[in-house]
């Protein structure tokens, strides 16, 4: 690939933030105005928004020592109960590695220290800055109850590989991110 | 699969939404507290995130008549310029194709009538309840000029499929949905 060719165009589109002003801080979330000035020298506003601080987050694809993969079942906004990979913020200074393993352990009560990062992406690039790592742990075993935070209620599931492929294909697995780690895990799985 | 099985889990997980509080309205976004009863009769209260008013959007993977693809480059918040499928929101009562169509004929002036829905998904499934559609367009020709919104910027180039191979695993296209798009595109190819 032509590094140069790709850089030049983003230096071409690549504008100026000028200034940024809070809008709204509930804590959790934050609203930031952004005044940019373009290559054509117009001034727009973008609205940016800021979830936990633009604090990293992790989906953890968890395989078990006897081969199936673990599902989470909870409440999301506007009534919807989703199939989901465990999944988490990453704390500050935390590794992206023992922040999902973790995460695996409160929301499930099972254990390794088994994992690799599958990829890193940005989870809502027009309005958001943060980063997503997509995380494969395996070898996973239950050790502990989990340990839910005090606004969660979780239920967790074991599922084989074909099963989470009908859970993507019909829809229970529905997150972008989801369906994006599940497709890492079939390339992992070919390999 | 155990579809009982599965829809057992989420009625067990499901909570029931008691209120709704609108937070914040910029006009673009909205914040909304919702209050939920969990099926352990806790009530918890989530921050939910209303984006253009929850309109659908599409991203699009657009082959030109001369199997070459085409990617966008424009502003993101935070001074970002990433690599992307031209993408959109789709209006009200829009046909998801017509809508995703009429989006890269605006950011690129390519046209075409062919197209499929590649995968339907939810963007961010913790804070916002809006669709995202995933669309392959091909036999796109270029035939105008872009007709930008007034507070966009967008470069435009072609690339083959090798180098948009490249542009994601270099992390040039870097968001979540960007990257489940180009799996699709390539499950798409192989076949």
């Amino acid at each position: 690939m032509d590094k140069k060719r790709i850089d030049n165009i983003i230096n071409n589109t690549k504008g100026k933030k000028l200034k940024s002003e809070l809008v709204l801080d509930t804590g959790f979330l934050k609203i930031i105005k952004e005044d940019y000035l373009l290559p054509d020298n117009r001034v727009i506003t973008k609205q940016r928004i800021s979830k936990n601080n633009d604090k990293s987050a992790a989906i953890v694809v968890t395989r078990t020592v006897d081969d199936k993969y673990l599902i989470v079942f909870q409440n999301r906004v506007d009534n919807i109960v989703s199939a989901e990979f465990p999944s988490g913020y990453i704390e500050n200074n935390e590794d992206p590695i023992k922040g999902a393993l973790r995460e695996v352990k409160e929301e499930t009560g099972y254990v390794t220290k088994d994992a690799i990062i599958l990829d890193t992406c940005m989870s809502n690039i027009g309005t958001e800055h943060s980063k997503l790592y997509l995380i494969y742990a395996y070898n996973a075993k239950k050790e502990c109850d989990q340990e839910l935070d005090k606004d969660e209620y979780i239920n967790y599931e074991l599922f084989t590989f074909e099963e989470l492929k009908e859970l993507v294909d019909n829809n229970y697995i529905q997150a972008t991110s989801n369906k994006l780690a599940f497709y890492h895990l079939k390339e992992l799985l070919k390999k």
